[in-house]
């Protein structure tokens, strides 16, 4: 895309930039916040995450596995070691068993559109530091030099752009565990910053230029706040300078101090889903595995969510005005396991039907129902039109909502999927109740939730 | 549960026996055909089979692995050895890799007994002659001295004996692909019997004194005939002398000559589903995966058959007389993956509320209903009970059944999980109507086939 | 050599003749005794013993590697197992590491040539049951299957035949330490013979007709009586009917009760080095490692013989009547290291310029001087020829001979390898005194020990 | 030895000079050069390299391995990755197979210490990048990290300076063959410093003042300029500044415009041996096998340099005026094999007899002598006594020395290790006629070379 001059230049020129920068005073947090967030990041509404590493060769526990063997000694995590591999195995040791050689970019792209979502996050490196590009400041460290050797970054952002409409994102955890550079500073209590000068920023800079990522999410503040990663200085590049500038989105992960308060969208905790509406777009991410975010060959049936709560957690997120990163773990040889094709293409299959009531949809003015529990509300691109999305369906047929105010004569009430309009009538003093069509299981539109679309409703 | 010392000389008195065999007539399969299936195995119904074994290290394919990539040379296993594996890397090379380190038997009993199967059968030893338990006959080519370092089979059998009240079995495979003594009397036109006398015969006698499995599920006979095998002296000692002579099936895989002919129930084909009833009690012996039975990292969510075509493929096996036998392929750490779990546990489901319609039950007059497509029928155990079994909600709710023979104010019709009587009238000549309940999807006993009872019907 | 028709037909001929002699009575030892030894034997006079096998792979401590590690649990093998490999990691799991990746056959052969050796002795199977060669009978055992994926007794075989004038040996293990079959026939206090009878005798007739040996190097009678092997029948069909009947060469390992007594030469122990005569012809084999026969990676230089030691070991040999089968360890990789190279090559340089004083000899009427120690005697071929091998260097220049009759006139006095006539003179009543020629170290034929060639003595 | 704190400050304080020092000129190379070599150095006139590192593991052709493959894509290189390993193989998949598990620091160190070396310089990274201590500015790519997991550079320094009267010496490689960092400066023909700043200056000060080595042998300026490495402000510090300033020696390659010409002693070429006299200290530095430095599997016995080469080497080297540095390859897994061993103790043998002639020894006028050849001089310690060293012992017993000049009366003329005084008459103008004793093998000094020691010689 670049020639290796021009690349050559352009980091040059960053890195300049970034040592001018030091001089500069960094620009406030203000600046940075007042910028818009790119409307197409609202409109998508779906994501998907995959979270892939050196982790995914034990694939045991956690991807915090190194963390948790390690630095906080874990029984299990110990036990596993001492079970499976001679005394004295580290987990630099597993590099070279990544092999990623099932990997089929083009496969994997494929299902990820499949399953409804409009963006897709790879996680280019995590807390371990191992990049999933060659990085040039991760020398011998990297998917590259050694395990997969392969640009798994490059070579799945090729694959979603050219067969899917998805946009491409990426994590990328600023501290490293055990990087030694990292702890010094820490143990400076990051009056010293040779970490993000030599390792994290330039990295930043070099996924930007190289991948040209539509989101940038940022995780893993290690304690440190976001002026030691200057993470405003390199915002303001990202926004004003990058070749992403436009069309960029990022999150709120930039220093300890910044979470729910500062950057892009807001993540908050992990599997955030506050239940109601936020003033400052967010997101909640979340995982298929309840317990873990990289692939883990201890996980049963049970640990995995099943279609009914990942509809059920989709609905209630986008209600309140959150946009859904759904996470899965692929293998250390390169595979989605059909557990989780499964639960992606069942996904797919309700966003196919159910897609108008959740793309590009506006919070409502009632996110939950005041009298029917299990339905949530999302306002249609289309004046005067709301979504009520229905999770169980009514014992006798009939379901109640409280919130809107129809009116009869104009008022249409549809079932998403069902060619029929639905007879209805008011209910109390400005609610409704619809009669629900007399279908059997194979002709419902769907299986797991159900959507109803009110015109002329307010 | 033996004494080494008497299991030695259980042995040697079998030996014995075997050598004075040859001398001795050995029974005609008129003898062996006439003893009876014990009755438990039709009442079964149902029952799991699994395929383990070194195959599961490459889990490339198929669990034919071996022979495609060293005797046919298939062009996709050659390749997939070329890119993975070092040149002159062998198929024994894979042994010490077959880790099963995550292998647990309790959990798969527990798993085995949640699906409502009745029986499972375990690959004890496969075409590649690996055995998963530690044979005398086979040194270092099984599970204990090499790879798992754990008897595989005997784990399994007390699991499934301690925890379960499923049938244990086995399977075997006669011939091996690669054996030299085999390959020796092959060339010979099966005019020596080295192999049979010195490994296949040795071995049925070890696993059946050490196990007494309740199914020997024999398999491969490679173009030998049972006298070659010399199954009958064999099926003779089993039913007349072996420690489960009274309990214990097989099946029909005893020689070229003798499939779907001689031996216990009939076996016929691989996926055997005939859609009309047999003489002779028969299993259909399938797999998940449609395409392999050893567990296969390339297969998609698509090579897995959905939990309808599995409830359907059972309803029409029970109704035309024969026995499931589903099969599942565990990973070489000895996991059985959440998409194998999965289905399982949606078999259980079902089985749990439809079990009646299914267990114990007969071969009703007639398989399949004359008016509509895709009803099954078992008769009940109680006289005048017959099973009527619905693979799709009919459009209006009303099921037409051609025919039972229905007496007005004696019949009863019930659903089988919903607690009304329903309502009938008769249809034609012999046939009814039946009027199913308008219940909505979560109200439905289950969600991929349903049964109807009915009382008085002939 | 035969077609592979050919070969079977033999074989089953020879396993008739195996059968049938079962009912003849075997041949007794008087008969086989009575066969005398090839005479290029005793004329051979030293030879290269080669130790290779998955004790290999380890190559710790000793070559019976896995009876110390498994079955007396001596502490430094299971410490080193504990260290280095991952819990139940067992012997079999070292086989596929065998990699043989450095093995050149052709050098093997022109090295052993440069020894000064005339025949070579390869463990074609240990005591571990591994057999070098793709064994029928060692399905999945040996070392065509698995590790080197070669025929490494075959490759050499060719190697020696093509490249040198060496005699090519194989040694053979009788027993195996844990075969089944082996350990079921010792439980049974060798009342039956499965083991012999499916595995040695098939495996020796198998290398006999394979490879032709011209030795025969059994070992490992297991505390088993000839009896039980059926050695007696088995060398019957050796010496009278076998390709090799009039040049094979074996020894006297074929029971427990044959050594030193039946057979061919004596070995009685190893390492054995009587010091004096025996009246029938045998070999002192020994290793150069003075610790073990298998290559061990914890060997130190003090480990290994010097090169006096290992002239000294020699000299002593052959002047009392046997024969020298020294061994080198060969690495699992396939090289044999410099410092085996160096001592083969450094006895070989002594024997091109001794090698007249050692091969095709006969003893000589005394063994070693009356007067003088350290001094040998061998007979040369012609008449009246004797030599005296001195190893050390007298001090003031003069060997006193007591042993030989010498005649002032007739008899002369030669220093091997120097030109001159030595001058002497009679000491005492039939001795002499040599007076040695004063060359200084770059003028002496050899470093290590010195051979005067003595005319006209008796 | 500091406390992590203490260390951490002084890194800090390091890194500010160093910092500092980019505005501060760096000294000059006439200051650096100005500091006379510690005396010690001249004294100790033999030292052991070691050579160990990843390029350890494949263990073949040389040390360069990844270059020759990788870059040069020499055909041998390749063609033993294709043979031997999967596609894909990167050399970073080697690290975790260095295992070092039969490394013993005491064993080596005695070792060292028995080949009569008087300073040990070990590989502390070589150009593969790869450190032997767990550098903090290596992360993931050292011996702590992966691999050997230990500190082999603090194990060996602890080794020898408990065990023996050794200095202690580091090797390090200024550049990395492929690091991104290198080669990113490289391709700005060194006018950016990034690599020097953040990887080789740092390294340099943290193994100075973890390992406080006496001898630091800089090797690899990849092209560069001194100024680009910033040597002589390093240099500045570790002679004036660091805690081996007193006694730390240093060589040439600083740069490649300072090779033969600036720094401590000089090296010049590797085997540099010129057989003259040189103005200024030098070492030859050499290995014994010939070819390679790192093991290698492939070397054969004629590989390696006979004890009477390395003798004569040292012999002129000595002589000469230089050091001799010979160098040892230990394999991955921490062994010197025996072959090595013997060749050190030889060389200890040689020295504990002729050590007078070399240790402390300073050049005489003449070096190698006029008349015989093969004949090396050195000047003893005290005042008048001249050492002959001759490397072949004269056919007739006499040896010819055309360069001293004696006197008949005053000198004395003896061989070294032999008790007695030789006869010696004057030989022309200036030289001397030495008639050597009359010994024999046995009672040889020594077998390799010989030194007369001349009193009130000139």
């Amino acid at each position: 895309m670049y020639s290796s001059w021009c690349l050559n230049s352009l980091l040059s020129l960053q890195l300049s930039l970034l040592s001018s920068s030091q001089s500069v005073p960094a620009p406030s947090w203000d600046i940075i916040d007042s910028r818009p967030l790119p409307p197409w990041y609202d409109q998508a509404k779906f994501g998907i995450f995959i979270h892939w590493g050196v982790f995914s060769v034990p694939s045991f526990g956690s991807e915090w596995f190194w963390y948790y063997w390690q630095k906080e000694k874990l029984k299990p995590y110990v036990e596993f070691m001492e079970k499976n591999y001679p005394p004295g195995f580290t987990y630099a040791d597993f590099a070279p068993m990544f092999s990623a050689s099932f990997f089929n970019a083009t496969e994997w792209a494929e299902l990820l559109s499949a399953s409804g979502a409009k963006y897709v996050v790879l996680t280019s490196k995590h807390h371990e530091g191992f990049t999933l590009w060659g990085s040039k400041y991760s020398w011998n460290w990297n998917a590259v030099d050694l395990g997969p050797h392969c640009d798994l970054v490059g070579e799945l952002a090729h694959a979603v752009r050219n067969r899917t409409k998805l946009r491409f994102g990426l994590y990328h955890s600023l501290f490293e565990w055990f990087n030694p550079d990292f702890l010094e500073d820490a143990a400076n209590v990051f009056t010293t910053n040779k970490f993000p000068t030599t390792k994290s920023l330039p990295e930043l800079y070099e996924i930007v230029n190289k991948y040209q990522p539509e989101i940038l999410w940022s995780d893993g503040d290690g304690g440190a706040p976001d002026t030691y990663w200057n993470s405003t200085g390199f915002l303001d590049w990202l926004y004003n300078h990058s070749p992403v500038g436009k069309t960029v989105v990022t999150n709120d992960r930039w220093g300890y101090d910044t979470i729910c308060k500062h950057g892009g969208y807001y993540t908050c905790t992990d599997r955030y889903n506050p239940g109601h509406l936020l003033a400052h777009k967010w997101e909640n991410c979340m995982s298929i595995d309840r317990k873990s975010w990289g692939y883990r060959r201890d996980a049963k049936l049970s640990d995995y969510l099943s279609i009914e709560e990942l509809v059920k957690t989709l609905v209630e997120t986008i209600s309140c005005g959150g946009n859904l990163l759904m996470n899965i773990g692929p293998t250390h040889d390169g595979r989605i396991l059909p557990i989780f094709e499964e639960r992606l293409r069942q996904m797919g299959q309700w966003l196919k039907v159910n897609g108008e009531a959740i793309y590009s949809t506006k919070t409502w003015r009632v996110q939950n129902d005041t009298i029917t529990p299990g339905v949530w509300y999302t306002a249609g691109v289309e004046k005067g039109v709301v979504y009520a999305i229905f999770l169980t369906w009514p014992k006798l047929g009939m379901l109640v909502l409280g919130a809107p105010h129809v009116t009869a004569g104009e008022t249409k009430v549809t079932l998403i999927g069902y060619p029929e309009r639905l007879q209805w009538e008011k209910f109390g003093e400005q609610g409704l109740l619809v009669l629900l069509p007399r279908v059997n299981i194979n002709q419902l539109p769907c299986q797991w939730a159900w959507s109803l679309k009110l015109s002329e409703a307010t």
